[in-house]
């Protein structure tokens, strides 16, 4: 494309695939923008622990004006997009704001869905943002003071009985840090209650968790869960979730918590541009990332669907992402400078990996399968390696160290208004976090 | 008093005096109840700096549970409590629950009050809880983002103009940390506006600032502050604030962030005993810090109001409260073996410390007055050292050596939606933190 300006590359998300492309971007002569609704890149594969209080929301943030204020051509707006005109070549933003492009790359990434049972939104909340992630920390904490101060033995077990929708990574990562919170971390705190009779339901409705991995592999896993004392359902499809229970398998489960770790739906990107997408929303992109009849328009990560070289879909992981994000921004160099030719998107499957409490984890490298604890060191490894900056590597690192050691989760904070949720006639699930007057309370500490 | 069950000591707050009052219980026989309506203490000393973005909110806050978890005797509730029962001796929780007592300790702190200007409170919101603390931090951080977009030049200087009503430690802390976070954390980020041209304004109704100081220390500060670009504002009452305007000395000054720093009212435990209160709410206690009439209810810290020896108030301060928790306990603990003798409390004050910037503190301890860079390393070691528990020792420690090193703070997040808040038409200081809808938006990362 030639146009009489210095050209304009748009970047909508600044999630892994986004932030990929701005780096791979470097040093092109051209004005680019970064959109976000959020002001901070979330390290999403350490979201549980933010909701099991293993660690701060701002040791997995990271402001994402700081990460790229070292590259002058780079503007970051906070801002919501709400249309792309793809005539004028203009994306448009809530506030009004428009702004033009010559190249476009939409990492907007997915949101969780519950596939025709909206309504059991409020009652079974999914993990996708910080808030997500500090309300799931407030619905566990609450569930034990619940617990601590109700007195009929059968509502006291329901409080205590927590169900888990989906035995992808996101669901089995979180059955076991809520098993150890209740076992070991909060060992102690309670007078009425024994946290460890707390019980921690795994379903789902494939025959096996981590589906995506090896089937040797979800065997470890699922051993790994019993062993810590979760109860893992399998082959059990969700019929209805309700307030206070979960229905699968012709019975109902009383469960004061129900976490959803079931499906996502793509972002609204293939509204914007009118184009089709599948069933999960996502964007059918060209071989090279590319949006049907809109050649400078790409999309990456989760808001897309593709098939690979070897016929299996690329997955919706982070690594996906970045590699899309990389393989996008060097097609719009190469148009740039003029080269036409085709550039097809080659996915590269580094690995699976998970974790299943302080000390159990699974890595698949393909030429290589790690479980135990050396799995387990090796994913923290890794995890400190793929976050961004000095500080963060080492206050996770030693946040780790000491939950390890310690077994005490220090971001134990019940952060919103809570009267109501422990009062006499509790709501369970009643989806009143943060819509709640916040007035502050009169304050305790001098 | 003679009980022919075991005594039952119940108190109310999990702040320094209520904290205090428990750790000087330890080994008596009896069992004590400790009620709060958060689930952790707070180190409210430092809780600028999590709404100035250099602390994590998990960094200065506690779980009460696990403070207390190792005296079996000790239960912790939570709740709010809304009365007491003077004749038979209870608790009123508003769920419901009634807790009996034979000793009661109040320790239920203040809140930031308007006097007569309650309608202030949405444009001009104070700090004294964790919520506090992140929607001043969304707060500031918006303000910038709302400049970046802003194209009307008066406009965007009254987003950049902070002004703070108050100069006593928290105006003055607030007001130099905000100056610091514009002109050096935010310095590179931002393309549109200069956030070095941040202007942060003090307004003090008194002649001086930090009032409880020594005169020459409050020049100090003055000086300080005004080297670091603050504004000092001081014999200016404020007379109106708006949504956008702050109005003192006869004019009307434009700010697109006005926070409350100037005053205290105490917590209601007056109402909930009938007693008499001063203008403040606080209870005029007895010196061994009974409340009149009632010699088993004990109330301390920024509860009450009392004359120490020396004819001087004791000031409302955390060690003031720790004191005050610590010599109710004694008493308690005289009565429950018999003794009757008159127990009055002696105040003893330690100092006054406070700090602007990242290099500049004073402290004057009585016999010695430090200032600067020694004041600032020593009004650091001490706050370390007053914090509970090694890992948040360590942790904020290597946040302040970081931020010293390197001018950057990590926890700059805005967590709650924004979307309203930096569209085309904002409405400034709307008070609508928390209070909109809270239903995740679109995730942006993969």
């Amino acid at each position: 494309m030639n146009t009489a300006h210095r050209p304009r590359i748009v970047v909508v998300g600044g999630g892994f695939g986004g932030l990929a492309a701005i780096k791979e971007l470097k040093g092109v002569a051209a004005d680019i923008t970064l959109i976000d609704r959020r002001n901070h890149h979330l390290f999403q594969p350490l979201l549980y622990q933010v909701a099991t209080t293993s660690l701060a929301p701002a040791e997995i943030a990271w402001p994402i004006r700081q990460l790229v204020h070292k590259r002058p051509e780079v503007t970051t707006l906070l801002g919501e997009v709400v249309g792309v005109d793809r005539e004028a070549n203009i994306v448009r933003l809530r506030n009004g704001t428009q702004v033009p492009f010559d190249y476009l790359i939409l990492g907007t990434g997915a949101q969780h869905a519950y596939f025709g049972h909206d309504d059991w939104e409020p009652y079974a909340p999914g993990l996708k943002t910080l808030e997500d992630a500090t309300a799931m920390r407030r619905r566990l904490l609450i569930a034990f003071e619940k617990a601590e101060i109700e007195t009929d033995p059968e509502a006291r077990k329901a409080l205590l009985t927590f169900a888990i929708i989906g035995g992808g990574a996101t669901g089995v990562e979180l059955a076991g840090a809520i098993i150890e919170l209740a076992r070991i971390t909060l060992r102690q705190d309670f007078r009425n209650i024994k946290p460890e009779d707390a019980r921690v339901i795994l379903i789902e409705a494939g025959p096996r968790v981590l589906a995506n991995f090896k089937p040797e592999m979800s065997a470890y896993a699922e051993r790994a869960l019993r062993e810590l004392g979760v109860e893992v359902e399998l082959g059990q499809a969700v019929t209805a979730v309700n307030a206070d229970s979960v229905e699968f398998g012709g019975t109902s489960l009383k469960a004061g918590t129900i976490i959803w770790a079931a499906g996502v739906l793509a972002s609204p990107a293939a509204k914007w541009l009118g184009v089709e997408a599948d069933r999960a929303g996502r964007i059918k992109v060209m071989p090279d990332l590319s949006v049907p009849g809109l050649p400078h328009i790409f999309a990456i990560g989760d808001t897309v669907t593709i098939v690979n070289g070897n016929g299996k879909p690329v997955p919706g992981i982070g690594d996906a992402a970045k590699q899309g994000g990389r393989h996008a921004a060097k097609v719009v160099k190469a148009r740039l400078r003029g080269d036409t030719a085709e550039m097809p998107f080659h996915y590269h499957h580094l690995g699976d990996i998970a974790t299943i409490g302080r000390s159990r984890a699974l890595i698949d490298f393909g030429w290589l399968q790690l479980t135990g604890w050396i799995g387990w060191w090796t994913w923290g490894l890794a995890h400190i390696y793929f976050l961004i900056g000095m500080k963060n590597r080492i206050f996770i690192a030693l946040n780790w160290l000491w939950i390890y050691l310690t077994g005490y989760r220090s971001a134990r904070l019940i952060t919103e208004p809570h009267s109501d949720e422990v009062s006499a006639a509790p709501a369970a699930g009643s989806g009143s976090a943060g819509t709640a007057d916040t007035r502050r309370p009169d304050s305790k500490a001098a």
